[in-house]
């Protein structure tokens, strides 16, 4: 076994008293229970809890993370096994998987070797990094162990501790696994979240059509701007059935609108009548975080904002692999400009409450954490994506704690496709948290009782706190 | 008390050898006299050295970093004893202090929690965090001690070694107090600043009436340029008068601009005429920032600029409280471009000093640090508002020393309004200044004697040299 | 001997433990060759390979970083001995030296004194700091050393162990000196760059003089856009003659542009018929810029990008005494956006690689390391300038590893007019890439045996492969 191996002291302080202090809070919060309030698993797994297929399909060609590294040294993804939108050929399982463990050395220092490691480990017991030289073995191994009852998805969840996760779903999705698990009595520990890119954001190729399907579902006459809203509102009832308790909303900057009422089916009107410019289509995005907004007072759910992603920059590849392929380029966001209409609009409602996540760290200690400290809705979202790591970690808590402080953070999102990656995501988030209130400790900012309770607090409690999800799931 | 609670080697570095050093160098700095030349401290205090009204009063509802806190946290404005506009009744000082005290857990790993620790503990003795239980006893204690001569605002600068403090006045303040502290012979401890943002910055609701007032305190008319500039003149000697060696600009971004002579009565007639557009308003601060820049050079006044906040982004808290509550929220600049004009007509003169405040951190390595570290006017001021705090002195010294140096830094400022603070925020300068000296030692970038003359330079010598103070104030 | 004067642990991490692994690290990569892919040290040092003069211009008048902080500080260029333009007369070596050694200490904390105190001892056996007390001795002693073969050109590479060094030369440059080191078999060792901005930037001053002489030297129409493209695929085949493997491009913004054909030659005849405007300058170099990809992808030179700087900030002392002397500036680059048509168009090809360099290091963590982390072509260039120090490079590795990798870096440049620090910048680099890889170990993110193969690659080897340099210079 490499001495590096998934130590137990991974990612604490180097410092030896430090160190020793991080191990103690991360002793008293290893074993919380994981809540993930946040995410893209599939609901199909636990609706139908069938077993994974093998290695490949489970680790490997659905992780964007580690297909773009793969695919940045000039590995193909048809050799990777990813599938092709023309159905072409690609790599069977084992190909793909050979390719992948001989270039495992290319994830050093990377959030996916840590992820990866532990998944292994935890799944599979397996205790040295893939190779070369272990590729077909713990290619059989994997694909033996899937069978186990121990590695479907609702034992993965029981064995991991998760209290409750959501998954993500858009406006139009007839949440037919949430259905299914409904009737199962499984709701409350899976949730759906209500994410209605799909029909706010006038560049959808679809999103005409996907306006018309929105009306069709709802009754309503979504041309009109009031049917809109009715609709959007019928909908997030629909989904609240299915457990959700907070709405997302992609989008490519922090922009929001407040308009008059007068000028609102004007400018509905004229992404009808198109063509869609490029002003209007902007505008429609920043009006619609503003009305859901409105809908979060009306109806308590909480809202959560990803903004500042240039999504799809490959269009070769887009088009020959799909999406999620690494391919996503955050830019630059600004929050302070950006959010200052719905803000002003509702950011002292009681019933308001604003989750925003973004890639642009410059705009932590800048903009969001004075923000944050201010105003009572918005609560700022864990570090997302590419900053989910242990320096992303660290740079996250060192830019936004002195002026937000901790409780205005919404604890941790996993926010991931890959099921094994959430007990390794939450370790990290768990450790790195361990280590910087360990390092406060140390210069004496907090006691280790605060350390304590607040190593706890941000572990598990915070983000169902702030997601306003129940005692229990 | 609390482990925590103030321990003497609080904010030093984790490595034992490193904070040995740290401690050292802290000994020889701690009691060195504090310089405070930019700050917003009332100068009726100095002038009637009354003692202060209560614990809320001086702790609790001048502190705009508190308020925002608990106001995040969904405590209204009301109920935390701050005076309403329209003069309705709001919560006395003692509910506020046991609503303060009882929240004070959201403070740990913020700055505040340092400031008040140490106001509380070396104003009054208090030796343990606030708290619920202890908020009647801390209340009345405060209350008890502030009749004490000891705590009167002049024997507070005397305990404090505070040499000379400068408070911050508009063009058009009478400068009355300081007028009744020349008379007392203070002035050089006590000292004012001028700020004429009341009369430069078209976008002031009383901009022109305060340019017709500034032209009838100097006999001057300030409808036309050259006599605009002149006022300017006769209120910068008022105030070197009243102590002030320096003048302040607070301006939304960093741009500055070098118009031609027959384009600038133009502006100042289009200003007149109304209505006042976004781009004259934002040229006419641009090149007053440039006239400012000209005048220093005739008559010595270091500059300030502080850039880049975008203020009371809460229209509703403004209307019904009042600025200054926490919601004003910095915002990028760009200083390289932004202050090109002015640097390019005024940057090598010897008798001209600018130093820049901002609180966009990604510009500090980017273009303030290579641009002191060029040019002979400009000096960096210390982190600002958000950024004085540990984390945000590390950043800044992490940032900005490698291509500034440490002679083109301008010491500290503590800026604050809460004069309990002061100590405090020199304090925390200090210990973190003397933590990065400790670490450069450590890794042998400098050695322990170098490493003492600096942290002595910076901790009060430098902030003295940089406003151009007399040796003794 | 300063106990701080080039230490041997210097730079090194602070935690002991970990100190000794960066110790182990850094013996493995100390001795190993250097590899210089891209700088400007002068070919006609390498082609003659005569004796330097004099202390001060050797050290002192060439050194952009030296005379910016000494300009900083009041300090005039004539009085440092900065020849200026019009011819007059500046200070002579000895009176510049004893001013440069006498304001040692303006260095403290900055690369300078690293690199200086570097050179001092290296070249001349130097073991104190400068000051006004040895002023004179040691300007003395380098100068009488210069005269030694040992310090000759070509032995001082020898000594440095630099396998390989690019200089860096314009489109027009007849190459004389490399022309010269080519007779004497020494291409290989010295290397070209071509580095075609005098006929790519119509901001140029010369632009269509250049444009014209561009055309004579390769016999093409370079007013025709087929005629200027072949002219350059000329002159890149001439300068590979000349041991060049790479092209330089420095622009202000990171912008690229794809135009269909049909656009092409309208753009040009603009530029040609001028007058020029900022638009078209702007897009005929994001226009080249992917020209120059194309080319690339022809004959397998790599492509590096220097964006975002601020050229002559200062146009005085540009006026005065030329250029790089400290007032160029860094800004703001969006590479995400800016090269998103040069890589959709190139990204893939397995022939094109492309090494981005800029200056905001807020790019790094939320552009720079997602798109070399997804695109095959790309490769980040190491921190660049300013931030080639300690700090610098710790913020570059922190900011980039977690979603770049390792394999995706281009190792180090030195990228240097100063012969003499080049084996200072290297051992800079090696230490602060052996401290990370130590803090990497000390967490258990890596092992020590990984850490080995990380020093040992991106200290030389990973330059070597980046630039497609063959095996053995």
């Amino acid at each position: 076994m490499s001495s590096s191996f998934l130590h137990p002291d991974r990612l604490f302080p180097q410092d030896s008293h430090t160190r020793s202090i991080a191990r103690d809070l991360f002793e008293q919060v290893t074993a919380l229970p994981i809540i993930s309030p946040h995410g893209h698993t599939d609901p199909e797994w636990f609706a139908t809890n069938q077993p994974f297929q093998d290695a490949t399909s489970l680790l490997l060609t659905p992780d964007h993370y580690v297909l773009r590294m793969l695919h940045s040294r000039g590995l193909s993804f048809d050799d990777l096994g990813v599938p092709r939108r023309d159905g072409g050929q690609v790599a069977d399982g084992r190909s793909a998987w050979r390719l992948f463990a001989s270039n495992y050395d290319l994830f050093l220092g990377t959030p996916s070797r840590l992820w990866l490691d532990h998944a292994l480990n935890w799944g599979f017991g397996i205790s040295e990094p893939l190779s070369a030289d272990n590729a077909d073995r713990t290619y059989d191994l994997i694909n033996e162990r899937l069978s186990d009852d121990a590695l479907r998805p609702m034992a993965i969840l029981d064995r991991a501790k998760v209290d409750c996760i959501a998954t993500t779903e858009f406006a139009l999705d007839p949440l037919k696994h949430h259905g299914a698990l409904k009737e199962d009595g499984k709701i409350g520990r899976i949730r759906t979240t209500y994410r209605p890119d799909d029909v706010t954001d006038p560049d959808h190729p679809s999103f005409l059509a996907n306006l018309t399907g929105l009306g069709e579902l709802t009754d309503e006459d979504t041309f009109t701007w009031v049917g809109m809203i009715n609709a959007h509102r019928k909908r997030r009832a629909f989904f609240r059935q299915h457990g959700a308790t907070a709405t997302d909303h992609g989008v490519p900057d922090a922009g929001t609108a407040d308009l008059p009422e007068t000028q609102k089916q004007p400018l509905l009107d004229r992404l009808i009548a198109g063509p869609i410019t490029a002003t209007d289509a902007q505008l429609f995005r920043a009006q619609m975080l503003t009305e859901m907004a409105g809908l979060s007072v009306e109806d308590g759910m909480v809202m959560q904002i990803h903004a500042g992603v240039r999504r799809g920059t490959d269009p070769v590849v887009l088009a020959s692999h799909g999406p999620n392929l690494g391919a996503d380029i955050p830019t630059r966001v600004s929050p302070a400009q950006g959010l200052e209409p719905l803000l002003q609009r509702y950011g002292h409602d009681k019933n308001f409450r604003l989750i925003f996540f973004c890639l642009d760290e410059a705009v932590f200690a800048r903009e969001l954490a004075p923000m944050a400290g201010y105003w009572p809705a918005l609560h700022l979202g864990p570090p997302w994506w590419f900053h989910d790591s242990a320096r992303g970690i660290a740079r996250y808590l060192d830019s936004v704690v002195e002026s937000a402080g901790f409780m205005n953070l919404a604890g941790f999102n996993d926010d991931t496709r890959a099921l094994l990656s959430i007990p390794a995501r939450h370790d990290v988030w768990r450790r790195c948290l361990c280590a910087f209130l360990a390092e406060l400790t140390t210069q004496h900012v907090i006691s280790k009782s605060e350390a304590e309770k607040l190593a706890i607090y941000l572990s598990s409690e915070a983000a169902r706190a702030t997601y306003r999800l129940p005692a229990k799931g």
